[in-house]
C-alpha cells in the first residue's frame, strides 16, 4: 500500500537535544526511524560540568547504537580511578565533622568504600560528551531554536507540535526528553497542577574547581587525589580529581529549611562566606580546602521531582523520557544513568512496533495504537525506578546530612547507615537491562495482539522482524539485542 | 591431657531462655557444646501472641538442628495463606485512610502485594512455639529463676555468672540472648551509656482479638481472610487471620510526637476511645473495625536500639545475640527470623572453635582465644544486619505512616514508597546464610592461625573437625553445613 500513511516508516519526535534525547535518536536511527529532534537553544545546552557513567549505564548505550560509547569515549571519558596499584573505581566516605583524635584535629575517621570495579565509573564533561554526541547523528536530524509551544493530537493519529516561533511539524509520535523543566510534560499534566514542575529539594550547592597543588595542601595527598564524600550534620561535601590531575572538583551541598523564593531563578550570587558558615566546626581540612574556593560563587538550588512525581510517563502518542519524567537531585550521580536505561526501553518497544506494523495488516494495528502500546508499557516498566531513584536520592542525602554526625554519642547510630547506602548504589549500578528488555518486550505482546502471522514487508532490520514475531507470539524469555555491541 | 581445662568440651552459659536462647542450646547441643540455659522467669517468659518465620528463617533454624523445625511445627505452626486456590503467602498493602471513590466511601485501594512463595510464612503462637522448644532440650540444661546480676572474667580465661539469689555459674563463655532489656548488654556497655537500653520509637500499638464474622461484617470477607496492612497519615492497622480463621489478630500503630514517660513501664491501660480518635476520618472500614476492639484494651510502646545501636556485639568471652544485640520495632515481622540468623552464626563459629581447640596442642590456641576470636567474627559478620534491620523497620513505619496519604495531591508520592519496600522485604527473605557461613568461617580462619596440622583429637563430630581444619588451612570456599537437614 505505498502511499498510506501506516506504511510509511515510523516518525518520532524528540523534544530536547540533551544527552538522553540525542542517544534516543542515535539508537533510533538504528531501528531505521526516522528521528527528528527540536532543541529550544541556539546551540547545544550542556554546560562543562563533569558527570560520570556506570558501567551498566554505558554497556545499555552500546544496547541502543556502539556509536555512543564511542562519542563518550572520544569526548575525553576517563576511568575516575588514577591510582596506578589499583585500577577499580571506588565511591568513599569520610566523616568531615567530627573530631574523634583530641592529639590530632585533622584526622578523618574514613567510614566506608563501595568496589564499583574495574572502568566502574568512566567520567566525562558534558558539553564534550555532547558535541561527540551530535555528530553520531545525520546532520538534518537536529533542529535548533525550536521552542516548544503545544501539542496536539490529529484526527489522523499524528501529532502536531507547534512551536514558540510560529511553525509547526508533524510526527507519528512525541517523546519529550526536555529535561527537568520540561514543558511536554506541563502540556501533559497542565499547568495549574504541580506535577508539572520541579519543587525545592531544601539542599543548596556551591561548586569549585580548585588547583591539585591547593587541595593537597588542605586535605593531603591521597584524599585530594582521589573522590571522597565528606559527610556531616545538615551537609555534605564531594570532590574527585579532574583534568588529568591538575585540579580537583568540588561541590558542597548545604540544607536549607526555608523555601526557595523563585521558582524560574534556581542559580543565585553567593559568598564563600556563607559556606564557610555553613562548615563552621567542620573539620580543618575542609574548613581549609573551602578557603581555596572563590570568594564570589553561584549558589544552586537542587530541584527534583519528589514531592510531585507525575503520576504516568505516557498518553496516546506523547510520552516522557529521563529528567522529563523523573527528576533526581544528584546525590547518587546517577540521573542521566537512569535516562540512558529509559532510551534502551523506548528503543527496544520501537523495535517491537516496527515489527508489528511490518508483520501486520495495517487495517488491523494502526501506528496510532501499536506506539500508545509501546508508551503503556514503557510507563509499566520504566515508572517505578525512574522514581524510586529520585526518592533514594533524597534519602542518601538525608543520610549524608544527619545530624547525629554532630553528636558524639549519635556517631554509632549515624554510622549505620551505610548498608542502606550500599544496597541502594548497588541497585543502581547492578541494574538488569537484559530483564528490563524481556519483560517490556512481553507485555507489549501482551497488549499488541496479533491476528495475522508474521509476513516480513516492510522492516529492513531482520533482527528486529524476529524478535518481534517471537515476542507477538507469547515468547517470552527470548535473550534481546537491540544492536550487535 | 585428660583433667586439663583446655581439653574439656566447651561450656557455655546462654543468659535468656526465650525462642532465641533456646533455639541457640539446641544448636550447640548437636555440636557437643555443655550448655547451661539461664532464665530469670519461674517458667517460659514468651506471651500467646501471634508470630511468623519466613521460610529462609526455617532454613536456618534447620541448618542448626532439625528437632528447632519439627518444635515449630508440632506447636501448631501454620503456613498463613489458607486460600485453597492459591496457596502462597503475601504481604498486602492496602489504603486505610483516602476516599478516592466518592459513590462508595468505603471503597478501599489495593496499594501493594508482594508474594513470599509457598509456605513463605509460617505462623505459630509464641507460648506453644516455647514449650514445645523446651522440649528440644535435656531438662537439666535450664535453671529458671536464675536473674543475672554480674560477670567477671576470671584469671584462667573462665567467666563467672553471679545471679541475684546470690548463687554463681562459671563458664568458658557466656552469649547474651536475654532480649530487649538485656542485662548482659548493660553489663557490656555500663549503666549510665545510653546504649545500654533501648529507646522509645515514638509508635504505640494496640491490639485485639476480633471475632472473624464481625471482622467479616467491617472489612468485608477477602480482606478479613486474609492480611493487609492499612497505611494512612500516622498510622497503620495490620491484621491476619487466627485460630483457624475464626479469630482476626488485629494490631494499630500510631505516632506518638512525644516523649514516653516511663521506660520501666511500656505497657499501660488505654481506651478504645484513644484508638477511636486517632482513626477519625479514616476509611469506614477501619473504623468499624475498631468498634470491635474491647473498650478497654493495652497500650504498649514500642522501644528499639534505633537511636544508640550496641557500638559492639562482643568483649573477650562474652557476647550479645538477637534483641539483646538489636531490639528492633516489629515492623518487618522479623526480628526472631534475624535471631534465628545471629544463633546460626554462632553455631557455626563455634563449631569451628571446637574444631580449633581438637587440632591444635593446647598450649598454642586456649579456649579464651579462640572464643574472643569466634565472638569477634560474629560482630564482623552479624552487626551490620542486625541494625540495618532495626533501622529499616522504623523505615518502613515512617512509609506507613507517610502525612501524604492523607492529602490527595500527594497520594502519588505516598504511593512511591513501595519499591522500596518491597526491596527491603526481599533482603530479609532471601538471606543468603550459606554467605554468612562461608565468611564467617574464612575470617574464624584468619584470626586462628594454627602452627600445628589438624591432629584429629578430641573432637567427636568428624564433619565439624575435616570443616574446621579446611578453614584453617585457609580454605575458603567450602560448602559448610552445620548439622544435615
Amino acid at each position: 500500500m505505498p502511499g498510506v500513511v501506516e506504511d510509511s516508516p515510523l516518525e518520532i519526535a524528540i523534544v530536547g537535544g540533551g544527552i538522553i534525547g540525542l542517544s534516543l535518536a542515535a539508537g533510533l536511527i538504528k531501528q531505521n526511524v526516522n528521528v527528528k529532534v527540536y532543541e529550544q537553544a541556539k546551540g547545544f545546552r550542556e554546560i562543562g560540568a563533569g558527570m560520570a557513567f556506570t558501567a551498566n549505564a554505558i554497556r545499555c548505550m552500546g544496547l541502543m547504537n556502539p556509536d555512543i560509547v564511542s562519542a563518550l569515549r572520544s569526548g575525553g571519558s576517563v576511568a575516575t580511578s588514577l591510582d596506578k596499584n589499583d585500577p577499580n573505581d571506588y565511591l568513599r566516605w569520610i566523616d568531615g565533622y567530627n573530631k574523634r583524635r583530641k592529639d590530632d584535629p585533622s584526622h578523618q575517621t574514613m567510614l566506608f568504600k563501595i568496589d564499583a570495579g574495574y572502568k566502574g565509573f568512566e567520567g566525562t564533561r558534558r558539553d564534550q560528551f555532547l558535541e561527540a554526541l551530535v555528530k553520531v547523528i545525520p546532520e538534518e536530524i537536529v533542529e535548533l531554536k525550536k521552542r516548544l509551544d503545544t501539542i496536539e493530537e490529529k484526527a489522523n493519529g499524528r501529532v502536531q507540535l507547534k512551536f514558540t516561533d510560529g511553525t509547526t511539524a508533524e510526527a507519528d509520535a512525541v517523546i519529550g526528553c526536555d529535561g527537568i523543566k520540561s514543558r511536554v510534560r506541563e502540556l501533559l499534566f497542565g499547568s495549574d497542577n504541580p506535577a508539572s514542575f520541579p519543587h525545592y529539594t531544601h539542599k543548596v550547592a556551591y561548586r569549585a574547581l580548585v588547583p591539585m597543588d591547593k587541595a593537597i595542601s588542605a586535605l593531603g595527598e591521597y584524599k585530594a587525589r582521589n573522590q571522597h564524600n565528606h559527610v556531616g550534620p545538615n551537609a555534605h561535601l564531594i570532590h574527585y580529581p579532574v583534568a588529568n590531575q591538575t585540579m580537583i572538583n568540588a561541590t558542597a551541598f548545604v540544607s536549607d529549611p526555608n523555601e526557595w523564593p523563585d521558582d524560574k531563578v534556581t542559580v543565585v550570587p553567593a559568598l564563600r562566606k556563607d559556606l564557610e558558615d555553613a562548615f563552621a566546626g567542620w573539620n580543618p581540612c575542609l574548613t581549609a580546602l573551602i578557603r581555596h574556593f572563590p570568594e564570589k560563587l553561584d549558589k544552586w538550588a537542587v530541584f527534583d521531582t519528589w514531592d510531585y512525581p507525575a503520576p504516568f510517563f505516557n498518553k496516546g502518542s506523547v510520552c516522557l523520557a529521563g529528567d522529563a519524567a523523573h527528576a533526581s537531585s544528584p546525590h547518587h550521580g546517577a540521573g542521566a544513568c537512569c535516562g540512558i536505561e529509559d532510551a534502551l526501553c523506548l528503543v527496544t518497544l520501537l523495535q517491537q512496533v516496527n515489527a508489528t506494523l511490518a508483520t501486520t495488516p495495517t487495517t488491523k494495528t494502526k501506528k496510532a495504537e501499536a506506539l500508545a502500546a509501546a508508551f503503556e508499557v514503557f510507563d509499566a516498566v520504566r515508572r517505578t525506578r525512574g522514581q524510586w531513584l529520585v526518592n533514594s536520592s533524597r534519602r542518601v542525602c538525608d543520610l549524608y546530612h544527619q545530624p547525629e554526625w554532630g553528636h558524639p554519642q549519635k556517631w554509632t547510630k549515624a554510622e549505620t547507615c551505610f548498608e542502606e547506602i550500599r544496597d541502594r548504589s548497588l541497585k543502581i549500578w547492578h541494574f538488569d537491562y537484559d530483564g528490563m528488555m524481556r519483560d517490556a518486550v512481553a507485555r507489549y505482546a501482551e497488549k499488541v495482539v496479533v491476528g495475522a502471522a508474521a509476513n516480513g514487508s516492510g522492516v529492513e532490520n531482520g533482527t528486529a522482524k524476529a524478535k518481534g514475531a517471537a515476542a507477538m507470539a507469547g515468547v517470552v524469555e527470548v535473550p534481546v539485542a537491540v544492536a550487535a555491541n
